[in-house]
């Protein structure tokens, strides 16, 4: 059998905006996606309906699935013929066992690609306000993890060197052994005074954000109860997030806001509250469902030659209707001779999409608006004599 | 007025497919996009065609705008209301003067989003088959850039401290300065035999990576000729790329291949072609143009009635089609008492698409098999009196 093949992708830092075109499109051919901790649920809803998806996150401090079993998991996967993705936090190959995985595909011979993703390391420090080079402050960036691995196996962290390797210092899962670290630091020559952010669940809505410096930042996060997943950010271009909030100082930062459409029409306004800096709370109090009988609609299509108008009042009515017009082995043709209405723009663009133009468009996008237009088609004696279908 | 924002969208490192979803749909929707050099065409072409495309790009060693006039631009062009997207290589906080535009636009009260991207630091060793941070290997991993500003506002590199600072260490524009920066290298006690990689034009289909150490690199780099723009990697990781290869060992690797379909339909095949590592060339030997007079189409469009079949053999086809019959004031009801052929199934699913199901598919896909399957249809005598309405 053909191996199917391996797409190691990073999903960004947490905004599922920030996932790679490439890395979902990998997304939505797969056949299995083997996801980690911390992956937005939306990016999955972008696979395929019938994509096997597999949790292999590792929780704080212990693994739900060992490495060699996701890396056994991969490997059958694949030999199965399936086109797998491996679906990390970040970049695969920033402290994330990319490299390691990767290895093992090349062992065992089985194709594989990598699609990097925007790391933690420089999108967390960005949403808070906080470039990680700066022309004035910083030309140059170290990158460590605060988790350090007990396993014998792993090279050790030189943190003399590294504490003043360069300009900036970002310190990945820095909660884990955020009071080590920081004595580390300082013992290495850091002075207390070194401005320090930590950054909370950076990149999505409930981002929060502490300043501080090494002398104080210990005793802050443990005040402000700072929780993992958290960046920790140390040096001078920290004192630029004062100037350079974007993220979390926008107008509705932080506040929830409950989303009472249809689950399937609640996206377009709860993008746009996100955009603003909401947590939509999807809500649904309309519900669109069938009626308990197609039989009423049917005979209405089957006699549709007989009726003047059709008047369409949503978008959904377009949906439902053409349908039916297909379950009957019919299609657009079949209005010929009647007249189309609808309630406004979105309608009409609807019908547009299949084929057809609206005879009769109101100026205000409401059912009055709507039976004024009619009123203004001369057609009394039809409204009269209940020759108009309006379906919503 | 009502200032524009401004987005600061990283481009990612040369992969078109490498921008995050975030910066592409701000492409989209932006008035004004000024783009730096190394950005790929196929990107400028998401963006809207009447958006104002200004190319603000340092050519090497000078700058075709002064930063100063690019912060001007920035200012100007939302002040005028309009939403403007700033374009950067990789990410716009790493090494890339982000955090100045960020300042400058601060400072103007314009209200402004950062859209991070993925940095040429972490990509192009990846593509390179690199993962900078191995659990064996390497837990950190220093950026810095070859390219020192001379002005005396930027911090100097600590090269000391850098060369030791981490277990990788990754230097963009990495040939601006390579002996120099090799020899503080040495200097500060990097063994000659530390393995080196230096990435020419990473994650294109041009990218060409050298390995050495940093006793033969610049000998090695002048020997082969490469050339800005450039990454270099140092660190015992680079010796994992002879195993983790993907990128530049695909069957078609470096392959030029012609496309030679009509411009607007290559774009499938060429992907394709790319995904195994070709380089299509677009050279289109057809092209789809509007006929002398759509005088024909129109008149058999309006005696449509008095026609038993239309065929439609090519999606093309059924885009003109309707293209003339909107220009008529007709829609798909047009069509009603005549039956509708297509060649296949691409054809059919754009019949669909305008809500009409085609009457007649064949079972094989080409013109005689379209006939076979009219015959099957017993409408021989229509044939012969030409009643057909035969598109393409």
């Amino acid at each position: 059998m053909k191996k199917g093949k391996v797409y190691l992708v990073g999903a960004g830092p947490g905004d599922p905006g920030l996932i790679t075109v490439k890395g979902l499109a990998c997304l939505r051919q797969a056949d299995v996606i083997l996801y980690d901790r911390l992956i937005d649920s939306s990016l999955l809803d972008a696979a395929r309906p019938d994509a096997e998806k597999i949790y292999v996150g590792k929780a704080h401090g212990r693994h739900a699935k060992e490495q060699k079993e996701v890396n056994q998991l991969l490997i059958k996967k694949a030999e199965e013929g399936k086109t797998v993705v491996r679906l990390k936090g970040g970049d695969p190959f920033v402290l994330g066992r990319g490299g390691e995985e990767a290895e093992v595909l090349a062992t065992n011979h089985i194709p594989f690609e990598v699609v990097p993703g925007v790391s933690s390391a420089t999108a967390v420090p960005a949403y808070a306000g906080i470039p990680i080079t700066h022309r004035r402050w910083s030309s140059s960036f170290v990158v460590v993890t605060g988790h350090e691995d007990a396993s014998k196996s792993e090279p050790r962290i030189p943190w003399d060197k590294v504490s003043s390797g360069a300009d900036t210092l970002i310190c990945l899962m820095g909660l884990d052994n955020l009071a080590q670290v920081v004595l580390k630091l300082i013992h290495s020559g850091r002075a207390t005074s070194t401005p320090v952010a930590i950054i909370q669940e950076g990149t999505t809505q409930k981002q929060r954000t502490l300043v501080g410096n090494l002398g104080n930042i210990v005793a802050q996060a443990k005040e402000n109860r700072f929780r993992p997943p958290a960046v920790l950010v140390v040096g001078e271009v920290v004192r630029l997030r004062d100037k350079l909030r974007w993220f979390d100082n926008r107008p509705l930062w932080g506040k929830h806001i409950l989303v009472t459409r249809a689950r399937r029409q609640a996206h377009e306004l709860s993008r746009l509250l996100q955009e603003h800096g909401a947590i939509p709370v999807k809500m649904p109090v309309i519900e669109i469902s069938p009626p308990p009988t197609w039989e009423e609609l049917n005979q209405a299509i089957l006699n549709l030659k007989s009726y003047h108008w059709v008047i369409f009042t949503s978008v959904n009515a377009i949906e439902i209707f053409f349908q039916r017009l297909h379950a009957l082995n019919l299609d657009a043709r079949w209005l010929d001779g009647v007249r189309i209405g609808v309630i406004g723009p979105a309608t009409a663009g609807a019908l547009e999409e299949r084929g057809l133009h609206p005879d009769c468009l109101p100026e205000t996008y409401t059912s009055q608006g709507l039976l004024a237009e009619l009123g203004r088609q001369d057609i009394a004696d039809v409204i009269e004599t209940q020759q108009v279908i309006a379906a919503d």
